[in-house]
């Protein structure tokens, strides 16, 4: 069994939970509150950042120059070209570009961010890319399947969103991640595999989270 | 004014909850139940391990001798010393050795941590104190305010935490911590002080969300 | 007076004696010794791997999109186009891909990066730019001095690297390195400023040792 | 055969030639110039600084408390007790604590010192261990064999250092260091062993010219 059918097979019914979740069934009954997916689009975008600091941190730890390449290119196109998309995309929210520049973090974005630098920062390869891979792989099994609904990917409002992950670019990065995955756990201890496991286990428990955070728009339980 | 007089003004409104919080109140009162102040002594525990990871970036953030020295000590002192008090104690709410050190974080322990230790692995020293700060600032303030009470520091469970926080002890690495804030806060532009008012406000709410997570025992959402 | 014309005042004896060295001078001349050349290639290919690293960490502790997305640009056109550039140069001197891949760094290519890398890390956005700006623009001052000498950019083998250096897209990235210094230096400390003045004063003596490194072709005291 | 019997292996010519270097042998003599071992003792004490901040990356890095807590003590006596000793023992060579808080790196001190750092802080815990270890386990065999030279412990200026480090306690941190570098080494795959052996050959190759650098008394080649 590669390492990554190992992974998943973990995570499975939290992987089931994703796609059955209101925010994730509104995109593809096209029925979601657009100002639910407001508020997933601010973070998402605030999140978005941070994620290509942890490929820049992949540039850091990587030890053969294809790989630094490789991230060093998936970190330029987010930040220079992906992000420049979604603001395109916020604008037919009605979000301005100064909206996303002022906008805070939610809790949930602070705690998942957080965890994929730190992890990443302070372990391997392997372990950042068991921290980003959850986040990739599902946003493309999810794209995937909503795009097998009828008119889905024609909606006015989401159906670009499904477009974008369902494409084959965003495939091909996903599966790149899932290879290189299973390209760093060859050779590795019970242990380790046991370390990347947890990780993995929990970015993909933040991506559930995320999904519930956008749906019920929780900020901080306290305003200051 | 001082710049944590400064700190403290901006986050009162949360302050204020942290000790209208029914576990806090149920701390002093002698009524909070028993099973919830066990989650939290082992969901404090790991937290534990992760703070004084914390003092470990203070000592490779920090630019002379002493405060290094101070750094290193208050590490060792929490890993050799205090984790030992901290099992001791929990032994008397029945948790075992073994339990502790099987242990998974919560969601909130998970991203408290993750948070000071990434702010403070990519900041500077005064963004590492501003990480820290609430944990201990609060916990003394807490710790002077319950032991008003009357029996509360002579409750059976709970009159050793009530001790542990309002002592003198604590209260002197407290105040260490808050004038070490202000004195690295001197000279610092309003943009960079804005920058530690929002660490300080992030950590001050993850102390909030910290006691909500006691009382509701709450894990990840889903059980994988 | 600018920062950075601060910082240049400081160091300006090493960086005149940059420009004697004789394998500068020979560079301008056209007489250094091919073999030292080769030595000077193959060095800076692996220096230039991680001083992309350092570009790496530029994006981490950048605090805006628009750095962070400069640094990212930088990041990404220095491994998969400079990188490509430089294998190409190097083959004119009979430096194959394989020997590139597996050269060893010198004591002071292992030196001057791990000191750009370590201060970069722990450090500041500030204390990065001053660690990889001396690189920059000496470069571009010899490049532009050695292009003043009749035919010395058209020389059969160190033209190239000339016309490299002098070169306005080159410079372009000097001056934004030198413009983001002066930028990040506003409302610092005297204290910091003086951080600052030392990280440059270093990776500018390191400079100088990277010359002279290359004439001596200085590998380690012991071989094993 | 141990993982740290193939260390030795390797690098034997290298710690061969430290014995035998005149810096060693002087001190074992006794009749090293006093200049050159004051030179040494400074750059000694800005050395440790930074060693020691290895033992934090050490707290960051361990999996278990046992490792964090034994990092932490050795970081707390390094700043909190040897320090001290250094300060003490440098008096006797009319070194002031004022001569020694503002004593700036030689180059071989800046490249060993961050090339540790830098290797630590972007690895993993074996590749920390491997940084530190050949300093710890050198010094022993050193110290244990300038001690079997008559008379050499009892020298008025240099039978202190040859008793510090041919000591019983100093035996014992280097030898806790062997035996967590072979633990952290098992199931290891081979291309990670070639790793650590890598870093381990760097740092003792570093050992090595800083003898050297102290016998020069070698600052920066240019004073600016």
């Amino acid at each position: 069994m590669k390492f990554t059918e190992r992974l998943l097979e973990h995570v499975r019914p939290i992987w089931h939970e994703n796609h059955r979740h209101p925010f994730v069934q509104g995109i593809g009954s096209g029925t979601l509150d657009k100002e639910k997916f407001r508020f997933y689009m601010i973070q998402d975008y605030l999140y978005l950042i941070e994620y290509a600091k942890v490929f820049a941190i992949g540039v850091l730890k990587a030890r053969d120059l294809s790989t630094m390449g490789k991230f060093a290119k998936l970190l330029d196109s987010t930040i220079n070209e992906e992000m420049s998309l979604h603001r395109q995309y916020a604008a037919r929210f009605g979000i301005s570009h100064e909206e996303l520049e002022t906008a805070k973090p939610s809790p949930t974005t602070l705690a998942y961010t957080h965890y994929m630098l730190h992890v990443s920062q302070n372990g391997t390869l392997a372990e950042t890319v068991a921290a980003v891979l959850p986040c990739a792989w599902s946003y493309w099994e999810i794209g995937k399947a909503l795009n097998t609904i009828e008119g889905a990917s024609e909606h006015e409002f989401y159906g670009e969103w499904i477009q974008m992950y369902a494409s084959e670019e965003f495939g091909t990065l996903a599966k790149w991640c899932i290879d290189l995955m299973d390209e760093l756990a060859e050779g590795k201890s019970e242990t380790e595999l046991h370390d990347l496991e947890e990780i993995f286990l929990n970015t993909t428990r933040f991506e559930y989270m995320f999904w519930d955070m956008a749906f019920n728009e929780a900020m901080w339980p306290i305003d200051e």
